[in-house]
């Protein structure tokens, strides 16, 4: 029921993916406008059900006023099936906050982690850089970043058959020693972890794809995308204003959507993981259409289907053992 | 001497200035270096000296140990003429360090500042949005914050004539009370000083050009810069990929490298002013060539037309005393 095109788009990239994806879909929503929806396909030989919820977190509602007061939304209900092991995944298309606190509460933490994170390869133009953590954490201490590199290490293995990520800081010099007190406190962590730690990368690295994964407090990730995504939408217009008549229409249009939407995750996973919870919940963006709500599906099939979720919760105690140990790396 | 491109396009351009930029020039440097890249010009007329020094700093040089090691290195000397009242202004290409250090230690700070700032308008897409600090200062105290919005408003209201200019803090959410410890910290002493505050922005509101000026921690504000230079950069080869063929090359080239210069500093003053400091000295690009020059020159010249240094300092004082005294804006 989460996102703007809810229930439309979402039941149709579910009907895709029914079709198409090798899963099997329960569409967790209020049953009428989720069966008007159904019904504009064929879905008959399908492996699709309809689970009752009721009511939908809105973008900006606090979670945990919302968890009380509305513990049959859509989102807590789908996350429930997860925990009690009648689903391998959720998929949502937000709200984010209601998502992450369902993720948190419903699901539990990962060992070792205070707050779940969103990380991921968010430059369209650094595909195999993975950026975490996003804006769900601000304020972070060592530790946090620590597990943040871990989420990152393990979805690069993973996602990616990168045999060894590099994991870099993101700072204000590459030197080592260059940076804020969160920086240099983490440096001495990272050292520590078994990780291939390569060091502190700076704004234009990351473009630049130096890096598989790069560890920043919240804030500094949120301001990140955010940028990246204005300053998309503010370059289309422009290159749409100086080439309109040069280039033929389509080309025009190739060209200025391209740079309009730089955020890659929508394009590429249809949304992204919640890293840090005990199991797999995935949230999209809220403007994702039926073919992100099919990608995103894809993604949390495929994350079952890798054993995300052990085997994170399996390296995260690892490194923080060696950490906790002092043992070099 | 400094910048990479020292000393031929730094006479280049200061030849320029005095021809036609209303200015006096006395280039700071190796004597006969000078010299030689100056005879390239008929400079008769026009009205330049040359002023001996002795030595260069490099980027990455720690600037105390220049200092000490070489006091008549070129930054230091053209420098000491702004102290002494022998000029009006000076101008360096680099590097960064240097420039501030000197500015710092020769110049003196301006009352309630306690380390100079770097700021401007680095973004083409948003001409008017200026923002502060781009890395100089990291782990910033909220009196710090509140020093930069001071600067900002007065760069606004000078050079821009814009009356009132809107102050934001750059922070993960636009409602109060979104951000980190350091925003809301800094949003209290904003509310009290008398600066059209307007609250926060988020990244992507810089590239709309929702504030004229946007304060922000060094750290946050050095990778707000590199990261749009690195996905500038990026996205002018991907543009140049994609288009090639299908563009006139002059076409292609124009497109191509305004995506590639997305840091509008560099075009638009040739450098930045350094703030908080008593005096004006300007540090440009070091890969700016002599036009980069001639502009750092012309703003240098219109910040001592326009009183910038005292009129700084004196609303330092008034918005200081404001919030000291808690009175309400």
């Amino acid at each position: 029921m989460g996102g703007d095109n809810a229930p439309g788009d979402v039941v149709a990239g579910a009907v895709e993916a029914a079709r198409h994806g090798g899963v099997q879909i329960m569409l967790v929503g209020d049953p009428e406008p989720v069966q008007t929806e159904l019904a504009r396909y064929d879905t008959e030989q399908l492996p699709i059900s309809i689970i009752p919820s009721e009511g939908v977190l809105v973008e900006g509602e606090p979670p945990a006023l919302a968890l009380r007061q509305k513990p049959r939304a859509s989102i807590f209900v789908a996350t429930g099936m997860v925990k009690q092991g009648h689903a391998d995944a959720s998929v949502s298309m937000g709200s984010t906050g209601g998502a992450m606190a369902a993720a948190a509460v419903v699901l539990g933490l990962s060992q070792g982690v205070d707050r779940p994170a969103l990380g991921g390869p968010i430059l369209g133009v650094a595909p195999k850089t993975f950026i975490i953590d996003l804006g769900t954490n601000v304020d972070c201490r060592p530790t946090q970043l620590l597990s943040f590199a871990v989420m990152g290490d393990v979805f690069a293995r993973q996602f990616w058959a990168v045999e060894q990520p590099r994991v870099a800081m993101l700072s204000v010099g590459a030197e080592a020693g260059k940076g804020n007190r969160q920086v240099r406190e983490t440096t001495e962590l990272l050292k520590k972890s078994g990780l291939n730690f390569i060091g502190n990368v700076e704004g234009d690295d990351l473009a630049a794809g130096k890096a598989e994964v790069v560890v920043c407090d919240g804030f500094v990730g949120n301001i990140v995308m955010k940028l990246t995504e204005g300053l998309g939408r503010a370059l289309s217009g422009h290159l749409r204003d100086t080439l309109s008549g040069k280039l033929s229409s389509d080309d025009l249009d190739t060209a200025s959507n391209e740079l309009h939407d730089l955020n890659n995750i929508v394009h590429t996973y249809g949304g992204g993981p919640i890293f840090g919870v005990n199991g797999i919940s995935i949230v999209g963006h809220g403007a994702g259409n039926a073919s992100a709500v099919r990608r995103a599906i894809g993604t949390a099939k495929y994350m079952h289907d890798i054993d995300f979720v052990p085997k994170l919760n399996e390296e995260m105690a690892e490194v923080y053992a060696r950490v906790h140990e002092g043992a070099p790396s």
